[in-house]
């Protein structure tokens, strides 16, 4: 299909119709729901692991793709179309838009918890569509403008930059903590600049690729760890204890970190940051990997330690990540290895399943 | 050894000399150590799990017995001897003892987190002598004064009525919450009767054994529940989750409990705790057991599940526990379903060795 | 007009048309304004300081009546009516309903603080019509279902309920606690239940009015305090802070008490309760007087008081309040010491307006 | 009195012997107090307006001088004596000295607040002596090591600096806040800097001189404020919301700022802060001026505003505010303006007392 080709259909889309079947078709241009909604024209959108995940296997936890669905949720653009009750925004302003919209009804969304809310709309995830397609339609409130100088890759850059806000919100983090960040892809590097705009004193990365630290060593962290590999024979949790231990005394952080923001999900790395925490210090959850894994309850329970799921963002997170992206304090265009058209999605798709260590952050840019 | 026999000695104590290996002898009496320590008259002590612990395996953790320590923690008391700084209590003052004083120069101490010191004396913890003995000798800010309608067995209680406000207190528990507490032993029917006391909406009580249930519904849960074991073939975690989601769906806590209280370290409790909490609720890991278990961390982290270890006590538990068991708000007499003599200390221990369903609190009178 | 004329009215409702102007009059019957909302056939409506401030004097601050509204906003009902997508109640739930329901879309709204969202329509604020009507229009999500022991009254009795959850969850009451609460009309004495149900360990609870106290003893507070007038030519505030040093010195508070909740909103009451807080300890502001007070700041600065607004109810107040109704723990029968039928409804404001010693709540009947 | 006469004395002390009488005199070295005592040999001492006060008046609050004292309690020096349970400094090591040491016995100090333990032993408040002598003994936890790239005179002002830390961490600043500083003085500016280290969006400083507002804006603040003087008529509190809404306008802040930092203590200033909060924001009272002012309280009741009051530092502060300097974050060389001898100490008082607007952060080189 040319360029030519897209631009003359009316709502291009990018849907996934079953797992590892995709293609670009034309869809209707989604319509106003209500007065309070908008109509966003789509000017680049970000991948992400979920995003692959869902062309890959179909499903996420209890989310199942059953009809066909547009995919990406991490896209900024620009207001064409406005309802008749929104203030907030108005036609030409380029936003970036916040891709899970709560259902604003239910305890968890009337006490500020909406991340929680089960009736969440959420781009791309099913059966909603996501944000890979000429025209989005989305509620004003989730949108939020961005200033001249931010390019539309910077307002997608605003989703994963929120992610990172929710987490350090979550860990409550403070000037002048210490904080371990496990995992050194895009989430986890956002999460270590995010922590030194937050006035960390020491921001620590971990991975296990030397390419990704060296990146994040560039970014942002005040220093990098590769663990080495568990000699045969070790008890693996006796082996994770070893790294969190390594890692705290290498960067002399005590009786361990203040803060220890897991993003990666994976076992290791869990066990290694309970050990690397200090007494009374914070724990995050922030990545998801197997769904249980063996976890030294014990030392949590001993060291008093505060244990904090994260996911998605609450309000205020999207605010404050336009705000850091804006203001300098994050970089986020650094984060950008690749740049895709709208008709080569496919690829890009296919680029960031591979998982290569020189692939960070990858960007699609929207239909003219 | 004659009752009559003890009392005429000058200090006689329960000492464990190695593992298994215990005798009443005759210690010097202890001094006080500076001007703001105090010297009790030990009138009633509590036996606990840590007790018999160290009595049967000569350590917990990283407290290891290598001298012979006298036993004992939980204990009450009349003031016989006040260091010249002393305010707070004068001799003769009846109190109940809390047994760990931190060094209150590290930065735990001096951010209110004492119970995290790592230089903490703790009663029969090693190498520290405990309270079974005649005399203990404790600064005076670790005592606290009980009225006069308060039996020395009341004011050995203090001490787990204690350990039930910091979980509590770790908990942040508030007035209308609904909450689940793994565990009908003393720490977990404690936090049962807390609970109520903190103004819970519904307190559920839950342990494998029929009749700690049902002493639970007598003394202050309004549900309880025994899990039924598992059936073959059945993956743990799943039968686990399955036993959480019961007790929510029996009791009507809608999408869980606010709070999840886990007082026996075991790990089919430990899992169904975390899945018997709510979204953003706060699940609280008192009870020790396997160092390690396998652990739903995903449902932790999407459910933004906030976790947190609780240890020991901090500021202000003692004198809660001492008002809550004065106002008649806690009734710890209920607890107590074994009385022994000081000569018969070593039977006590024996007695709750054997962990059997009728007893609950065992307790020892001091010497004369 | 007799109370036959009225019920064959198709929706009566008591208008204020401007300053102490009020009458009966027949409007048309509310219609559902989307698909989340409910009409309430009103079954029992108390009266409150506000809706007889703006039949006397026509506004509160920036809420200034402009055209005719119907008074009345403490009310319970039963659902007559129901919009499509409502899902947590049905037709013929009995319900006490939230007189303000919040636009959604600001950031208070969506982080939690709906009590401060600009757009909220609160019943009987202008411009908006309140309760005083034979039906009410109002969205689902702002109705809660009461049990069947629950009278209509009792419905009508968690608004005022629902005021004190918030003013002990603003102060962050917890177990245990000292409280002093300043006033012993119906917020004050049900502050004082609240906090009793919150575990609170002594409430005391103060006011100018002898009989008032007398009600507050009987009610739930463990002890009351009449400040008597000072002597000519003492200091204002040297006064008042001899009666919060008299308060916290007749009670036993120790240094002050933990909490204060001043509801009362008179100068000497603010000033005494500066001074009756402890070092660190909580006041927190509910009652509205005099725009300014002369306030003692530098001893709130010195002592590190935490010192708060409490302004209406937020997420879970209303839920609290039902539930702290329905399980007895708070007994608002006994505060109504008044009934109109709602033909008699001016009457029943005259009455509140004297502000008598002996009239603490007074309820109107809804329109059979 | 001739320098080298000095440096032949034992212990040259700077002395308040009552109101404006004060002169430099031999001491008796102190002594160690205990075994967690150490001496430091005195190098750098700031002035603060709390010393002058005492000059010049004799007393603050309820401390009086009755008997002379040694002045000054802004010091850094070198360790030249340790106690034998000394364990985090030793001789020779250079730091930062914390002024209060407070009793560690208290309910205060025990559960973290030990700003507010009254038995605090604080350097040059009656009755107890400063730092402004050779040599100053304390206990060794108060003590903090300070890198050699440190100066002394940066040493010494980590005391303001640690106010300002303290002030943050009463507000819980977090990043991407905006914030208000009345005031443009030392603790003023260190506030704005702090504020900006803490990841604030945006800092405005206020102040009625232009001068120092010129000085604040060159050091930390985004913006800054010279507050005009109303004209004749104004109601004095309405001519402060003036000024409050005018900050908040001309700064776009929106709603209002999301912490306001008062450092002056002046009347028109709280006032002003009050009005230019936001509704849920936060207001800290760190300066102490009158005794009692006009307070919009109904005001601070409707916004639901958290109000706080900040005393002297807390856990953490001084290790913070050592970082902060030693981090370049905060540039402390740039605040001061005046550099005096031990033996023209008195001249530097009179500099200070004067007020002038040139006049920021003076400081006193201790004996050799």
């Amino acid at each position: 299909m040319s360029s030519s080709a897209i631009t003359t259909e009316v709502n291009p889309a990018f849907v996934l119709h079953s797992i590892k079947n995709v293609s670009i078709e034309n869809r209707e241009i989604p319509k106003l729901r209500n007065e309070h909604d908008v109509r966003v024209h789509i000017e680049q959108t970000g991948i992400c692991g979920s995003d692959v995940h869902y062309w890959q296997r179909g499903r996420i936890g209890d989310f199942i793709l059953k009809s066909p669905i547009v995919l990406g949720h991490e896209s900024s653009g620009t207001i064409v179309e406005i309802g008749k009750a929104v203030k907030n925004v108005k036609v030409g302003d380029r936003v970036a838009i916040e891709p899970g919209v709560p259902c604003r009804y239910c305890d968890f969304c009337r006490e500020g918890a909406y991340n929680l809310c089960a009736d969440t709309i959420f781009a791309a995830t099913p059966p909603w569509d996501g944000t890979l397609q000429k025209y989005y339609t989305v509620a004003s409130d989730y949108c939020y403008p961005i200033p001249a100088h931010m390019s539309p890759e910077d307002g997608a850059m605003v989703e994963p930059t929120a992610v990172a806000v929710q987490i350090c919100k979550v860990a409550d983090l403070r000037a002048n903590q210490t904080v371990i960040v496990f995992g050194c892809g895009p989430i986890g590097v956002l999460c270590q600049a995010m922590a030194k705009a937050y006035g960390a004193k020491k921001v620590i990365g971990v991975d296990i690729s030397k390419a990704r630290t060296e990146f994040a060593k560039k970014y942002a962290a005040d220093g990098v760890f590769v663990p080495e590999r568990a000699s045969a024979g070790t008890d693996p949790v006796d082996a994770s204890r070893a790294i969190g231990e390594k890692i705290v005394a290498e960067f002399s952080l005590g009786e361990g970190a203040d803060v220890v923001l897991e993003c990666t999900g994976a076992e290791p790395c869990i066990q290694a940051g309970v050990y690397a925490a200090k007494k009374g210090g914070t724990y995050v959850q922030a990545g998801m990997g197997k769904e249980n894994v063996i976890f030294p309850i014990t030392t949590a329970c001993i060291r008093a330690l505060n244990i904090k799921g994260s996911i998605r963002y609450t309000a205020g997170c999207y605010q404050t990540a336009v705000d850091m992206v804006a203001s300098g304090k994050i970089d986020v265009k650094f984060l950008i290895t690749h740049r895709f058209k709208f008709e080569e999605a496919e690829q890009a798709f296919e680029l960031v399943k591979k998982g290569q260590e020189g692939v960070l952050k990858v960007v699609i840019e929207g239909v003219l």
